[in-house]
């Protein structure tokens, strides 16, 4: 992989955790210094992604896990070669919706698929791209399905059990990787919890 | 897994080979004998996998090799979840139009991905499903080239040289596994190909 020269943050956290509104609203920061960002997202941020996408939340029947799984992978591994590496590339600050820590949190802790089978797959997808910096939007289920609303996708309409465990998964993963992934209290206001992401940002910068 | 009772039949070689023909005309002989079949292929033998199959088959524009690899996986396992291992617990004989051999012949000889992860990842897909017989329908590239037409396919659009490596790979997965897979020589007349793989279809029954 060629050396990249921009920066790679990735939002994470269950639906409804407010990560996009964050991603938005750092985007507008980012840019308000003057500085070049290229806001993405999985599943479905490059075209081809767009088919995966349209099959993995809104295929209206039942999916085998595995296929789930890589189907996740093969539109990381379209995405992070068309977009994501291509972005750096170029200088960008990529803010990417979900990434790695997606699949870990949602097929390896929500479906039970071993954690390290998973590490190896990513790897494979990203030819070993990891971010930056990754912040995780943390929220109790209750607020987190209020605001989902309800017009749910596949994954959306998962039972509250599989939502819990991808949750905890998430807060796991943070212990895991404690200089990379910042745990982000998302039962704030959304100003106080964009001034926190701000802060960690601005060191970063 | 769950012991099977039904026998799997699978069906290999270069697009313009002959084995769909062939695999046709097993249903036939084997119905002849009152014998309960089920035709499928891959990718596309399930609905979700026909969604996949449009994406590895017709999109137009570059596809990562590590995308189609993951696509066609999933293809598999969602394939293999819901067909495969349901028509053999019905006590069926399947007969499917390209497996996990695809895969090594195709994205392993032909795109270089490492044989052993193939293997791996086919295990993960399939739950560690092999077929009881393969036939490799072995025949030169000017040939098979003549008899795919005009109207390609995305994979059937690949280089010479591509055709070449996945032909010769299918060669080589039959020496590995001399007792699952048999070649035939397909050059020949289609009755001749049909009477050998029915000499072979006999001794299995």
């Amino acid at each position: 992989m060629e050396k990249k020269k921009g920066l790679f943050i990735t939002f994470e956290g269950i639906d409804g955790s407010g990560k996009t509104t964050q991603l938005e609203l750092v985007d507008k920061y980012l840019k308000e210094k003057n500085l070049k960002t290229l806001l993405t997202l999985e599943p479905g941020g490059c075209e081809l992604g767009k088919n995966i996408r349209q099959i993995l939340l809104h295929y209206d029947s039942y999916v085998n896990d595995t296929a789930e799984l890589f189907l996740y992978l093969a539109d990381r591994a379209q995405h992070t070669d068309t977009v994501i590496l291509k972005g750096l590339k170029e200088g960008s600050i990529v803010l990417c919706d979900r990434f790695i820590d997606s699949t870990a949190a949602y097929q390896g802790y929500g479906r039970g698929f071993d954690l390290e089978k998973i590490d190896y797959l990513n790897k494979a997808a990203t030819l070993g791209l990891v971010p930056d910096l990754t912040f995780v939007f943390d929220i109790d289920l209750e607020t987190a399905q209020k605001r989902v609303g309800k017009t749910k996708d596949r994954m959306e309409k998962e039972k509250l059990e599989f939502h819990k465990k991808v949750k905890e998964g998430y807060l796991d993963l943070a212990k895991k990787y404690p200089d990379r992934i910042k745990v982000i209290d998302s039962t704030q206001s959304i100003e106080k919890i964009h001034f926190e992401v701000r802060k960690i940002i601005d060191k970063v910068l």
